[in-house]
């Protein structure tokens, strides 16, 4: 039996480079050769690093749909519709399936989950979620008997990269992001990355699992790193923390049917926190469950070639399971609720800049007051002369209520400047 | 398809109460439920908090094994011979074993292994490793393509909960023991944990899977952490580190027949490393793959219900199997060589009391000389009038050459008291 490769970019090709290299070994393990069929791709006439027979290459999809030889597709080809057709292809054709597509999977898991139980056939997505980490395997098998209450982390390298560099350089966004850029950390066009949108991809695809309820990316509530600046990581650093883009998924452990709370905020993550020393492009992520107490995972979030790790986890796995003619399966709950918006409590952190006048802070403190968001701390610092840098730290709070004290605040006159809404991590 | 347990102490007796608690959603997940067909105890007249009915109850292991309706033997006695027999007669009634017993496998792998192979059946034992975590599953099934490095963790909660007060308080390991007796998180007989033999079974295990070849605990080179002191602590912190017991496991990645490094030993762990900040009972395991980079695992390393989670995933996964006639299998090399003690190279701190007199450091430094080993820091503290302490920090030198300069130190009649020797994770 062989694999069909579609795509053969930073993934597909560290792949290949891995199948080249580790093949003896593991068909030894296996009892059998790991052997590529055919690979789709673009540009068949493109330099590729990875060493590759030009006759394996093809740009038509159905070259590898229809090939009898081959029962396992994997899909490294990247966002699009192209790439869901050749996943529903796949599963049609009765071919068990391998992809790191988050995209796809953020907004399609159920369909896709619900097409390889018809088809009788595996589809395992291990790379998508958090590089070479292996935290899919772990929710699906290790804690599929857990009562899970609570997962978060840090999922997203390119921001997390770039916060690092501003929380130990003391520099700008700006910077940090052209930094990022310049050694391959961010891409050209980093949106996608710093608005929260992948993080909260990735935690759909985590939530549906955890929970057994599928979870799309338009529910989660979500939160980038625009806007931050060095004066919020001083304040954090004085608070005795860092700040750090996490993704949450929440239910009540007592109700199974519980309405699932999932978001991507800026934190800030108490230096005591095990999230807060993860460094760089690194990824990790908490568990919490019912029996098991805490879990940490950790590793590289993305990369070629731990990317292709977990890739290859996953063809193994498939291919026994091909062999044995069994699948793994999920149960899927179709009805899942979430927890409204308005109604998500937490601690925050909220900054403005505000004339240096007699009277502003009790202006201020009005506006929190009408709202009935209890401040715990407040710090004051002179900018300059004419204003100064207010920073509340409230009690646990409604983000609505919240985010109206912010409305209100705006129209003050005495505001001048509102900055990035943080969250704290207790 | 009925479980028969096997002890009912502080596992056993959780995994009952776990089974009581889920029983309703697990079957529902599962499609049948998880029913306890026998439970095996010595003394059945005990009081016990989990939900029991007494007629479950049994004192005869044959009830267990002669017992047609049970297909999945769960083993949580203890160690010992009896234990042993009862997984061999579980296995040879073609029965599935799930054990948490980390003395018997840490001596009877392979044999155990090839036992299950023999009948087709399968041997988990997730939870004999690191309580909750789902360490052994990601090195079988997510790592298994994986060219393993290293595996390099804190496995014994008991001696990181000591070392954890003793750097926190400043107290002795005397004090700190005391407490954690107390607390429970020490045996009245502490020495299989303070000597580092528990670590060292774990790690005979971890390192069987993580490089498919059988590893005995009599393999592994133990050293505990009798013998370290207050001082050592503040050494450590002004090398600006803790003190953790490492388990650690090594080979060649280029050469896959290379010879296996396995190690239990105390070391100074600089605080920017991870495993730096694994505090109290928890557990946290590196591990270092050729293509997947650095991944960590953290968890609670004991406790009843984390335990009876590990054994819980097993028993799910065990009963998927025998379901669809499936086992997990192993590939083990059975011929096995280990990197010999004496070349085993590393960074160590040494230090000594020595008679404050002039000429006695040169004294000193010349018995390293002896020896080869170069010293890349020294420290030398006043400890009253007539002692000073020094501390050696070496470069890079085998095991076997600082203990011959231990040995010759020793006979020095300037040297008051030798010090442990501690290792530096690099
Ligand atoms: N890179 C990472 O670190 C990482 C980490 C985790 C997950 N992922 C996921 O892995 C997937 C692949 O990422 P990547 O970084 O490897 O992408 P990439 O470097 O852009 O590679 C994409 C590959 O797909 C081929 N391709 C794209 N559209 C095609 C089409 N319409 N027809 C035929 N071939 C087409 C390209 O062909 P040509 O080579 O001819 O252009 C290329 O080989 C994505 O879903 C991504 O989210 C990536
Ligand atoms: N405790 C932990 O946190 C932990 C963590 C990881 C792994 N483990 C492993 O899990 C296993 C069980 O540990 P545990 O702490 O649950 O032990 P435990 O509390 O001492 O319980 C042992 C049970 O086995 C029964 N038993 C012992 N010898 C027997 C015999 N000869 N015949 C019949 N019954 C016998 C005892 O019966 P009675 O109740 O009648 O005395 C008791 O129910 C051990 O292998 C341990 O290493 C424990």
């Amino acid at each position: 039996m062989k694999i069909g490769l579609l795509g053969c970019g930073t993934v597909g090709g560290a792949l290949v480079a891995l199948l080249d290299q580790e093949g003896d070994r593991l068909a030894r393990l296996l009892g059998e050769p790991l052997e590529i069929g055919r690979i789709l791709v673009r540009d068949p006439e493109k330099e590729r690093v990875a060493p590759i027979s030009k006759d394996l290459l093809t740009t038509q999809l159905s070259d590898v749909i229809d090939d009898g030889e081959i029962g396992l597709v994997v899909e490294l080809l990247g966002p699009g519709d192209f790439a869901l057709g050749a996943i529903r292809a796949a599963l049609g054709a009765k071919k068990s399936v391998v992809t790191a597509n988050k995209e796809i999977l953020s907004t399609h898991f159920l369909e896709l989950e619900l097409a390889a139980e018809a088809a009788s056939r595996d589809i395992f997505f291990e790379a998508a979620v958090a590089g070479g980490i292996p935290l899919i395997r772990a929710l699906r098998v290790s804690l599929f008997g857990e009562r899970l209450s609570r997962i978060v982390g840090i999922v997203n390298g390119t921001t997390n990269y770039i916060l690092t560099k501003m929380q130990e350089e003391h520099i700008s966004l700006d910077t940090a992001l052209a930094e990022a850029q310049q050694l391959g950390y961010a891409e050209a066009d980093p949106s996608g990355d710093l608005s929260g949108r992948d993080a909260a991809s990735k935690l759909a695809i985590i939530a549906s699992i955890a929970f057994g309820s599928h979870v799309d990316v338009e529910d989660v509530n979500v939160d980038g790193i625009w806007g931050i600046t060095p004066s919020d990581f001083d304040f954090a650093e004085r608070s005795g923390g860092v700040i750090k883009l996490l993704a949450q998924a929440e239910r009540d452990i007592d109700d199974p049917d519980a309405p699932i709370r999932v978001e991507v905020f800026p934190a800030i993550v108490m230096s005591t926190h095990p999230l807060a020393s993860v460094r760089g492009s690194f990824n990790a992520v908490f568990v919490e469950g019912s029996a098991v107490g805490q879990l940490m995972f950790s590793g590289p979030g993305a990369g070629g070639l731990p990317t292709a790790s977990a890739v290859l986890a996953d063809i193994i796995d498939a291919i026994k399971n091909l062999r044995t003619s069994t699948r793994a399966s999920m149960s899927m709950v179709t009805d899942t609720r979430f927890v409204e918006d308005s109604s998500i409590d937490a601690v925050f952190a909220l900054s403005v800049d505000v004339a240096d006048a007699p009277g502003v802070l009790s202006q201020v403190s009005e506006v929190f007051g009408h709202h009935l968001v209890s401040i715990a701390r407040m710090e004051q610092d002179e900018l300059d002369g004419e204003l100064a840098h207010l920073v509340f730290l409230t009690h646990r709070t409604r983000l609505s209520a919240i985010k109206a004290t912010m409305a209100e605040l705006a129209d003050l006159d005495v505001i001048e400047r509102s900055h990035k809404l943080l969250r704290v991590l207790e």
